[in-house]
């Protein structure tokens, strides 16, 4: 329901916002195109600044706009991607020698940086799951369409992966997934925990996120057939990119 | 992963935002407390007014306080509503009269207000979904420990439910699903999708938001064995109040 129904006397700001929205959306305004300025906006309608910045805030804050310092407000149309809680893991997908993330971008491109493998001392918490005190850490930033999107570490216990490609910046075909399946340790069974709040500074400079814009933290934790957990992955998503999809049955 | 580590020259605001954090985790300040106010603040550290304002809005940002307008800074405990996507939609809940929230709250006191059910000309949106352009539309805020924690909006097709008691404002033991079951339009397969951006003001009103807390969007398809669509459930929650879990296998 992408839109609450607007009660007839909607605040000025808000009948502005929805007349610029129809006019992004009807493909009139374009990805990249400037929207009319505040100064623009209090000519046209005969409304004060805080009125006209109040307007463009709400294309902000839902995504449909970006604004770029000292220069205006800019229309950034993006496809949310559809990030399918179970299919994107089933077996054939990464058995395959497929990586996991094309499922989500469905021949988009996508690019993968900032990647850094490390061997760490864990935290508490992520030493509770694994049940192992030194974990493999693979952290990366993934964007999709030039967009940077989303945030991943994930944590592997150390003696069970020590000298194995998850180890490398480069696993090879099927990614980790495959490389765990190679030693005995296939993921069978995840959990995922979902959880929305304000990003950190440098989680906005990374994913290059408009004030206003919300994350969504993702972590799950993949099991083996026999109960082990294998690999914590702690995702941080810019929920204006994003709708995450899970299917089930009663 | 819940808390990054505090450098050992953080500023004065963080210092007493630690204090203050400890002194409320450790039960000495309690649900409901007032918090030093501003003026007690900058007594007891000689700071100025915008210090003792961030230290205070450390807390409020993480969920730990609550702002009240002209009265000052209040503890606001709550532990987070753990929903889990799939078990708690089991045939087992609704099918022996259980309704389907006692499954998240696990016996914390619950209540439903602002219940309103009308019968509507549905949004081109939910007509397309649900097959119907005439829709039943049950509207209802969830609270949980007294605080208001979702707002919930369920269509139903009209031709599907009139003269059911899912007209009604009171279902009957089991609710909604249980009356579906009834009309031979049990639901058994279910989608949804979960989205997060920053609450509408009528939301933050009705959830008793604090600013900068962002809310969590998730819109339920409900499916019959035969693959009819039979109910859309748009439920937005208050990001600080919620964890949202979901299992499958690989």
């Amino acid at each position: 329901m992408s839109e609450s129904p607007v009660p007839h006397e909607s605040p000025i700001y808000r009948r502005i916002a929805d007349r610029l929205r129809a006019r992004i959306l009807s493909g009139e305004l374009r990805d990249g195109d400037r929207l009319p300025g505040e100064n623009a906006l209090m000519a046209e309608y005969g409304i004060a600044r805080a009125t006209a910045r109040q307007a463009l805030a709400v294309l902000i804050n839902e995504g449909l706009a970006v604004p770029r310092r000292g220069s205006g407000v800019y229309v950034r149309l993006f496809k949310p991607i559809r990030r399918h809680g179970s299919r994107r893991l089933a077996r054939e997908q990464w058995g395959q020698g497929r990586s996991i993330w094309d499922a989500d971008t469905h021949g988009r491109p996508f690019s993968v940086d900032e990647v850094e493998v490390t061997r760490e001392r864990a935290s508490e918490e992520v030493a509770g799951i694994l049940e192992s005190r030194e974990v493999w850490v693979r952290r990366r930033r993934y964007s999709v369409d030039t967009r940077p999107v989303q945030l991943a570490t994930s944590y592997f216990p150390a003696h069970l992966v020590d000298g194995s490609a998850i180890t490398l910046v480069d696993t090879g075909p099927g990614g980790v997934y495959a490389r765990l399946s190679d030693l005995g340790l296939s993921p069978v069974h995840f959990t995922e925990e979902v959880r929305a709040r304000m990003p950190a500074p440098r989680e906005c400079e990374l994913l290059d996120l408009p004030g206003g814009t919300p994350v969504i933290v993702i972590e799950r934790t993949a099991y083996t057939a026999a109960g082990r957990p294998i690999e914590v992955n702690e995702m941080v998503l810019d929920s204006a990119a994003y709708v995450l999809q899970y299917d089930f049955d009663a």
